[in-house]
Order: structure tokens, then C-alpha cells, then sequence
């Protein structure tokens, strides 16, 4: 009798995370580098990609954007002539309340992968459900705007201690709040010791050269 | 043969809206109006509260507190002297990103609800999921920050289209952003017409007495 042993590997049970080890191999194939882009709504995120995502020397980019409905945020980066995807979530009652591998799945074949070294996935603004869902990204880059409070860190944990580098976005707006840069610092590095951070604001331009060059830096797939 | 006929409901199907409809029972029983109070993360809502809750005249008031993790808000609203519950949502890997019925029915033992007049649920913040489960309550508020930005209701709409109130907060910061009060209006207007809505600031409290008047309206249920 022959017998196999097949030693179940935890990761293999998750659908998700098999699927998300599927895409990434594809990203990888293809030689494209893969930024999971996540925020809370209205914190930025497609303002920060208008900013930086025509003029990455060099870097052929494109963008996978993640909504529950409609194709706002595809619309306003058409005039940047990057190739973007439009996917969303609402097939169900209320739609998903973010990305999950086997929807990135379904869109690989929209995606003119051998064109493009980066691809930024803009998922759907929620500071909970995004982290739980790894979609075959390289990196995770989360906004957080100063406009939202101090207290995120410890109320997101997760969304924090998962991401690869945090933008803190608005600055401008700071000498309008009663807002508390060090204590929002403090609070990061609660949850996430040392995660590299930004201060940005796509209204004035400033810390958007460091984000430019943070997403050029973005490793090259080992197997490209 | 005796034979019974058993119609099907289709909401009696749906687990959360049995037990919704349980809450309520105990809700109407108890004399509580119930607002489930939601935004997008930072929007406002446990200063909102603050504002307010402790100067209802004549209604009792109460809070059930919903956070992924941590005390930080009902830490916050302590010192107002009214009933404060918390609920966590982070028995799973990264925490559920809303209440659903059965959370809100485990907190009841926790709640005074003979004493109260007016519970307010605060949701986590997540502007699709908690659109999605009804709790048990009387009324949906939802709070959006005009530092959001003016296309939130097309894409968040059926947490938009099933709210009863919308505070639109941060208004003190109107003279520092590019946002147009119009279009907002219009956009909240094209998924749920006519919804009242109140410019609010939560800093200046302007619009403050208005939420308040509106708190104290919630109608009484009919059964108590």
C-alpha cells in the first residue's frame, strides 16, 4: 500500500491566504510590485495616489481600486493616464467592507500585469476588516489624517501593527486642531515599534517627495 | 390530522433581525428609545456624545460603548456621570468591524435599562458593515466630518440611505478645507432624499443644541 503523509499546513486552510499566495506568485512572475493601500474614509488615500502615481521615474505603475459602489475614485485618476482597474464590493446587500485575495483574483486578468512594475491596490476605506486580508501584496501602506484623533492606533491595533509604513496625512490642518502629533506617535509606536512614518499633506505637497520615493523603493520581486 | 400552517417570514430567516427584533422587545418593554449612532473612524461621534449626554433634561440617558478593542471611549464619557457600557469586538483574529444583534443582546444583562429613558449605541466606526445589522433600534444617526470629503454618500450609500439623522460635524474647519457644503447635500440627497441633516461642530458646538433637541425626540416606543 502506498500511503502519502500530507502535513496540513495552517496557512493552507485559509482560503484566503491560498489564494493571497496565488496572486502574489502571478504579482511575482510578472516582476510586479504590489502596495496594499488602506485607510479609514475621506482620509486621503486617492489624493495621496493623484500626487504621486504619474511621476514615479521610471516605475511603470498602475492602480487596483477597491470601492463598495461606483467608480469615483477610477475617475479621478483617468487624467494621470496610468492604467486603473475598477473593483467593487457590492454584490451582496451592502457590499464588502473590503478586499480579500479571491477578489483581487478576479481582476488579474483586467490587470496588464506584464506592463507594470508597481501595482497600488486602493482597498476600501475601513480601519478593521482590510487588515484581516492579505490580497498578494509586497507591502502594506496605511493613511491615518490627523483630522481623526490620536486614540486610532490603540482602537485599530491590527490595521497599525500590520502595515509597512504609516502616512500620517493633513498636516496642513494642524494649526486648526486641537490635535497632539507626539501623542498620536506615542500611540503608534504602542502597537508598532518603529513602523516608518511620513507626515504628508496632499493639499500642500509636503512629505509627498519621501512617499514618491518610498513606493520607487518598494522591493523588486525576488523571482522577477 | 391536526395540520399547522407555517408562513415564512423572510426577515425570521435572518438570525441578527430575530434577535434585533428581540432587543426591541426589550427595549420597548423597558421604556428605551434606542439610537444606533455610527460614522467612518474620527468622525465625532464620542465628542458628539460628550457634548450632549449629560444635560438631557428630564430624559435618563445611557451609552453602550462598541470598539474593536480597549475602554478609551467609555473612559471618555466617565466623568458625565451617566450609565457607560462597553463591548468588544475583538474575540476574533482582528476583531469584528461593527455590532450585530447578538452583541448588542449579550450587553443587555449590563445595561440599567430601568432606569433609562434614552440608550445611545455607539457603533465601531465603519461606515458598511453597521449598516448592515440592525441592533434593536429606535433610529440610525450617523455622523460624516466635512473633512471627509464631499463623495462619501455615493460611496457608502446604504449606510447614508438608512439613517434617520446625518450630522455633518467639523464645520469649524469649513474656512480651512476645499469642501463644498452643496455638494455634499446634493450627494446625500441622491441616495436618501429629503434625510434631516444638521451642520454641527462638535469644538464650538454650534448646531450642538439642535442634536440635543433631536436626542430628547426620539420618540417613546409605543408598548412602554
Amino acid at each position: 500500500m502506498h500511503r502519502t503523509k500530507v502535513k496540513v499546513v495552517e496557512d493552507a486552510l485559509d482560503a484566503n491566504n491560498t489564494i493571497a499566495t496565488a496572486n502574489r506568485a502571478d504579482f511575482d512572475r510578472a516582476g510586479v510590485r504590489v502596495v496594499n493601500f488602506m485607510s479609514a474614509p475621506g482620509a486621503g488615500k486617492t489624493t495621496l495616489l493623484e500626487r504621486v502615481i504619474a511621476d514615479l521615474d521610471g516605475v511603470r505603475a498602475g492602480v487596483l481600486e477597491g470601492d463598495v459602489q461606483g467608480s469615483m475614485d477610477a475617475d479621478r485618476l483617468a487624467h494621470l493616464h496610468v492604467p486603473v482597474t475598477q473593483l467593487n464590493t457590492d454584490p451582496g446587500f451592502g457590499g464588502e467592507c473590503h478586499l480579500d485575495a479571491n477578489m483581487v483574483r478576479s481582476a488579474l486578468p483586467s490587470l496588464p500585469l506584464d506592463d507594470l512594475d508597481l501595482l497600488v491596490i486602493e482597498n476600501v476605506g475601513n480601519l478593521v476588516c482590510p487588515a484581516e486580508f492579505r490580497v498578494g501584496e509586497d507591502a502594506r501602506v496605511m493613511v491615518c489624517s490627523v483630522t481623526e484623533g490620536e486614540d486610532k492606533p490603540l482602537k485599530y491595533p491590527l490595521m497599525f501593527r500590520t502595515c509597512d509604513l504609516v502616512l500620517i496625512n493633513k498636516v496642513d490642518l494642524l494649526p486648526h486642531l486641537e490635535f497632539d502629533v507626539e501623542e498620536l506617535l506615542y500611540n503608534l509606536d504602542a502597537v508598532h515599534p518603529g513602523v516608518p512614518r511620513m507626515l504628508v499633506s496632499a493639499k500642500t505637497g509636503e512629505g509627498v517627495e519621501a512617499w514618491r520615493e518610498w513606493l520607487m523603493g518598494v522591493p523588486v520581486p525576488a523571482n522577477a
